[in-house]
């Protein structure tokens, strides 16, 4: 065992917690000569722990007594325990041995009201609390994740350098940190990454579906488009490990692990909460929403699969019904779908076939010829496009989220910082948050809704008419892409001068006398409706 | 002043709270020569009240006291006053009076976990809480509503009598009220029947709005298109009102009275209410939730009439430019649009034209060419499908969200008697009700989704294709749906043997190491991911 006692006698931050988590933050912490002192409740992860990776830099303490004692003062503490109630009751351990201007900082996955609760009970004693969002996973906790710190700034202060020492790098270079604002909005931006998260894994994985379903490619083929993906407007983290995740073959016989995967997403809670805050506030994130109730679907997969056959839909024998039943006009057939673009190796091609499950090539090739364009290069492109479009709403979503909120509780949240600290470290960073970070930077007087901006107008309006015609034509196919669309439907709808709710309301006001306002006048109306002849 | 106290000296019903639907209710009950004495807080109220309708069975009391002990026992007190605290003072007023076995029956719009609470409190006491979920609007009331009572059966028998008689009809005559389950079943019924209401006006108002801004139809000639469909298929008091809301001519100006009403529909947050709930629970009910959130955009009348100008989406030019994007083949120019179905009026039609508001006839023809199929009043046909099966998966969203409820909180709901007691006096009846009656009835040995119910499924398949056709043009004219598409990506997902959550487990292993499962193996994997190059 390392014996750094003797080398450190106090330490800059004391760790508590020695999951993933934290174990990697605390090594991040020490590999920048941050004087670090880890606790863990079982003395033996700490000791452990010590043994692999203690350094003059890092250092475990058994006693929690002796633990606190050993921190320079005010004493820093970043807590890294399972949401929720651990949360709580290290709180109440460690709170008859906190002194004024102590500093806890939760680094967990808290839900943004339990840290507006500890924040005020602890500020009462003269304690801070600072909740921060951490993303980026185990990979980044080590080697520079995405901190969204929230609190009090003058706590956030003392801590600033350590956090910048560990943070990720955004596009220029700079520490993805950035002090969110009082006390939950650290934990609430982290809330919303994670709704935006949601929504564009759903958004991957329907254009997945439909490259599989529709154009019977396998799942190798599908690495291949989104590893070209990754070069271009959809460059990100998730991007980036979709290819890895898709071209894995299986370990335990012939073919690539995705396939054998169980379609059945699970979730932690996090896009439920989101969903439900939105819900709270009226602020619409349908997307994420979405994502979120597709989650639900995904449970269903005894049901999915009776029902699948009571309807006689294996998707195979459904897109081929789909294809006569297309009026004539609509298909082409596409007898070159062998130029389908980003398959360099038609070897690799080959061999993957069967891999997929086609095992009928004739379905294969009449799956292909209805790719509503030119030839497969073409779609896939338009498709590339569609997706882009729709994680750009999709994040715009979350956004707009982060500013009702920030102005509902007082947070005053800078949404530049927000998009520029998600460049770098977080699981959702993309060359998407660059143009995002830019355009908002460039419109730093007050918009009242991102897609004013004329940066990001300007994506959408180049091709909005092809993101529409994909949509339509994954519709057509019979593909659920309920994120793809709902992404869509937002953007129709915030730019609908007239939405049809005047319908509703005069609907509601008939049955109900729930009164109406009208357009040209003020005021409040009710009419006694009558009869239509 | 009608002197009824020499000829009613006890009640078999006590009312509380005269607003529309309680002073409504109480002429019901006297209708069906039911003793009744009603009590409101004001005396003013109960006064005129009773000056207007008092009868050898309806008397007020100005004395709550007095009201009290003119009741035969055990009392049965219906209250029926603003949901919420409202209910509460009520019931704390009262509670030194009562006795052991009378009944309070709650008529307003609670939530059923308020219902949950009240019921065990006074349950306790020995003191029996009925929650009963009214649906109908004061029309309703006055003249037979829908009634959903909950509680404890016992307490159910003793006042079923007096519903049985003040109850709507249902199709085959029988009185629309059944016992739904204990305690908060019958408000939480009432609750998903909003939430069913919520999805169907908002399809209704896609339908609309799609045909007012693509093929630039008058108010008046939608409501021809509403009320010539009110006679088929989707025959419902929606569709009814529908027709006669769309035809009103307004009061201060020529023109159709909805043309002027503000696209900015309220809600009274039992939409909410059920998004919120099904949630928690993990039921995907995407159309109600999209309705709601189609109310948030609503509210957005600023920021969406901004942006539609920032997006040059007046939906005139815009659905001009959709047409030169259109490819070719998907365009069939339709000279013979003066054909459209429905409208058998055609001086009624060139009258209304201005009144639309389309001063560019040239535009409204443009328009009307790109119905995608042989002629407008095939699109019609087609929509009306669409509209049908959209309304069916409402319906069955709504009522596998009562079922997956009535399992975790042990309510037992008969969903047959449910469909069965929404036929008549409520909102949502329609003929589709009597399809899924007849349905379920028919399949009363326990399916796990009503999808799997032949009967159901003949609807679904007969025009799937037709439904995701209609869905995909939509989409293409850039007109906001989201009600009707994700009605149809219900369907879509729950008839998916094979959902794209694969990929997204995969994805999380990957960046989160959370572990899945296997389509072939039990147990749960974790990979080591490796770079695919």
């Amino acid at each position: 065992m390392y014996s750094s006692q003797k080398i450190m006698k106090t330490a800059q931050i004391g760790l508590i917690g020695l999951g993933v988590m934290g174990a990697n933050l605390a090594r991040n912490m020490a590999s920048h000569k941050i004087r670090t002192l880890a606790y863990n409740r079982s003395p033996e992860v700490t000791k452990n722990f010590i043994k692999n990776f203690g350094s003059e830099f890092l250092d475990g303490e058994m006693d929690f007594g002796k633990f606190l004692k050993r921190l320079d003062g005010p004493r820093k503490l970043f807590i890294l325990v399972k949401a929720g109630k651990p949360v709580d009751e290290v709180i109440e351990n460690m709170l008859p041995d906190l002194k004024k201007n102590d500093i806890l900082v939760d680094l967990g996955n808290s839900h943004y009201r339990d840290t507006i609760r500890r924040e005020q009970f602890l500020r009462k004693k003269g304690i801070y609390f600072v909740g921060c969002g951490i993303s980026g996973g185990e990979e980044g906790a080590l080697h520079g994740p995405s901190l969204m710190p929230g609190g009090e700034k003058k706590a956030y202060k003392e801590i600033r350098g350590v956090f910048e020492m560990i943070a990720a790098k955004d596009f220029s270079g700079k520490p993805c940190v950035t002090f969110t604002g009082n006390d939950g909005a650290g934990h609430f931006v982290k809330m919303v990454h994670n709704g935006i998260e949601y929504g564009i894994m759903q958004i991957m994985a329907e254009a997945y579906d439909l490259l599989r379903k529709v154009f019977a490619l396998s799942a190798g083929e599908i690495a291949t488009v989104f590893s070209k993906w990754n070069k271009g407007k959809l460059e990100g983290y998730l991007f980036e490990i979709a290819a890895n995740v898709l071209a894995k073959h299986d370990e335990f016989q012939e073919g690539f692990l995705v396939d054998f995967i169980m379609d059945a997403a699970e979730q932690k809670g996090t896009g439920k909460w989101v969903a439900l805050d939105a819900l709270e506030r009226g602020v619409a994130i349908p997307t994420i929403i979405e994502a979120v109730q597709s989650r639900f679907f995904s449970h269903e997969k005894d049901e999915r699969t009776k029902l699948s056959r009571i309807y006689g839909k294996k998707w195979e024998t459904e897109s081929t019904k789909q294809n006569e039943m297309l009026s004539k006009n609509d298909i082409m057939y596409r007898e070159n779908y062998e130029r389908f673009a980003g398959i360099k190796d038609m070897k690799l091609r080959k061999s993957d076939e069967h891999v997929a499950g086609i095992k009928d090539m004739k379905l294969r090739k009449n799956n292909q010829r209805i790719a509503g364009s030119e030839d497969m290069k073409i779609f896939l492109k338009n498709l590339e496009e569609a997706v882009y479009l729709s994680l750009l709403s999709t994040y715009i979503q979350g956004c707009e989220l982060i500013k009702r909120a920030s102005e509902e509780q007082n947070w005053n949240i800078n949404l530049v910082e927000i998009v520029r600290v998600w460049e770098g470290g977080c699981v959702i960073r993309s060359r998407i948050l660059g143009l995002l970070h830019k355009a908002c930077d460039r419109n730093k007087k007050i918009v009242n809704h991102m897609l004013e901006i004329v940066d990001i107008k300007d994506e959408f309006i180049k091709n909005l008419s092809l993101w529409r015609m994909v949509i339509a034509e994954i519709a057509r196919f019979g593909i659920p892409a309920s994120g793809l669309s709902s992404a869509l439907q937002y953007m129709e709808s915030m730019t609908s001068e007239n939405l049809p709710a005047n319908f509703i309301q005069g609907l509601r006001d008939y049955f109900g006398a729930h009164a109406y306002q009208r357009k040209d006048k003020k005021g409040t109306f009710h009419t006694i409706w009558t009869k239509f002849e």
